[in-house]
């Protein structure tokens, strides 16, 4: 299995409801680190993963969305508590779209899986891994 | 599948007994970095993989049974080449057993699978990385 | 001159004012990973720089202030940008404090000088430095 | 599952062919920080996964036949891109031939499988994972 | 003293000219990870050392210059061995002519002094490091 | 002022007198990742600060001294504590007189001042910072 990773950060602003999380229930923030892994079993012709500036862009433009907000105030996220591990999944599903639209290149259907990585300190991270929907790869 | 990490670290003496390992058969130490890595395949209610509060002092008690000690004279390790490798999982065990009690909370139950990771350099380091017992999740 | 640096973190929330900030005039938020650095011409008797577990447990007191927090709510900081650099003082400010007050050891007093760098993500971070005060060191 | 990396880089000069590429079709260069990644499912009598010393003397022989070269010279590499993710295959291969020949020591033939990975800049990475060859461990 | 620091980085061929220089006297490159330090003494009123935004796009276009190039073709450095400590120097005269022209903002001709890292490998760096020119700052 | 710096590491154990050091009076360990920068306020003629190979040759035998060994045990520290800074120290001192004797090459005369920094885990580390000894630069 071939792996292609590419790093780029954002920084928000929320707050946690539960008892759980203690003083992580008053609104502050966090700066994550971002890694988008893109694996495959084979290289294409050109002896990539992906196109990496493509990759990085469509990364950017997913982080963008999101970037410098309060996501207490986000629809898309009403009523979720926007944990590190659940920001993962809401980032790989939107990069996984963007793959199925075709804005990582066509050869870019020939991914297999991901990984989104949130590096929210020097001491704490969290992803989410899974494969790449099938009609991604169709 | 979804992974939260926390990191911590120990300081500890020990010596190695083979020819194989070289100088390193003097007593001599090393830091740890230590990574703990838990997996699960769906969040729990509260959006998280585990409490992360909880994972980290649990982590920080089994690091305390080790640190600042000369592990040469730990019963525990009697005869064994206490390597990065056979460290790492002494305390995947060790942390496997605190989530069976439950000392992780009640949903860390629902956890899969756990990697625990040593550095012992910016040059080197190991891991033991496995399914969770199946005591622990029922 | 000896320098010894220990390493914590704080999350918070804050917003700026003034058009050179562009999309970080919306709330947001960041990690800070913050250095301590402590610095003196000689050793003490121990042959240290300072108590390390002292300066550690002082800065988490200092950081749990901010910690957790939206920044534009802190009385401390009505009408101002609470922009990395900023914080890097207002941190180094307290610490001062809190070595002229003792709490870091009466050996403590001997330091001469400091850093507090605040790392905002991979790409970027702050600092100030500077001697301490006199009354510090008397 | 235990693993054991080891770390060593080297620093070389290439160029694609591709209007992929970009900027890069012009002649530039990288340096690659390579990380070995060594596996198998119990440890050996040592309780080593491998012979560490031997890992970073192989990994630094292989990388040495590549280091300060012009990989556009080299006739093993003629007509094709290499790209960080083909290096990764190229440098998994020779390592994996280099175990089959028995040198990182007999115990290194229960070894299950490997990744080599190459941190081509502080943003991104790119790796090959595979099993190692049957022949290799019987 | 307060200093803010940028990342970004760039990818190089070239060759040295001397026989210590051993093996690097072959065609070979380098990624090179370049930190921008920019120090004053006093904030300005938005409590900032430098626009952070313009210290980023001005590095870019400082590096874009030298990036994916074989840097023994570029007739600025004709006869010069670019070694790390010499290109550092380099980027920071180059810098240092930008913030004079007024490129980083008018609030940037208060900057006292800089300094550019250029990290090599995991196991190597070099920077210049010194005051800004008088006339950036009249 | 130019500088370049070279990283390696040694892994030691040792204990500590007095109460102020609390568990690590015990007999434990550590890895010291060491960072040598050397610095010159001009290049030489082959445009460096110092020939980096020996640089890092002469850093690698100053630790091999040290490296896999009980510093209880070591006469040149006998009733010292070894602290962090202490050690920083004490490796400053033994590569300023290699510098002295030549041994970094005639060129690393000219070197102006030297830091020695020993990181003792990922939330800690300490150095000895000084000008290089009259003799040495004659």
């Amino acid at each position: 299995m071939y792996i292609v990773c590419v790093r780029d950060h954002l920084m928000i602003a929320h707050s946690f409801k539960g008892e759980i999380f203690g003083p992580a229930q008053r609104l502050h923030g966090a700066t994550y680190v971002v890694d988008l892994e893109l694996r495959r079993p084979a290289l294409d012709e050109d002896n990539l993963v992906v196109d990496i500036g493509l990759a990085s862009e469509n990364l950017k433009q997913v982080l963008a969305e999101l970037n410098y907000r309060n996501l207490d105030d986000e629809g898309a996220f009403t009523g979720a508590n926007t944990t590190t591990e659940f920001l993962a999944r809401a980032i790989f599903d939107r990069i996984a779209a963007f793959i199925a639209e075709g804005r990582l290149g066509e050869s870019a259907r020939g991914l297999a899986s991901m990984r989104v990585t949130l590096h929210e300190s020097h001491v704490a991270w969290a992803c989410y891994d899974g494969p790449l929907p099938t009609p991604a790869r169709s």
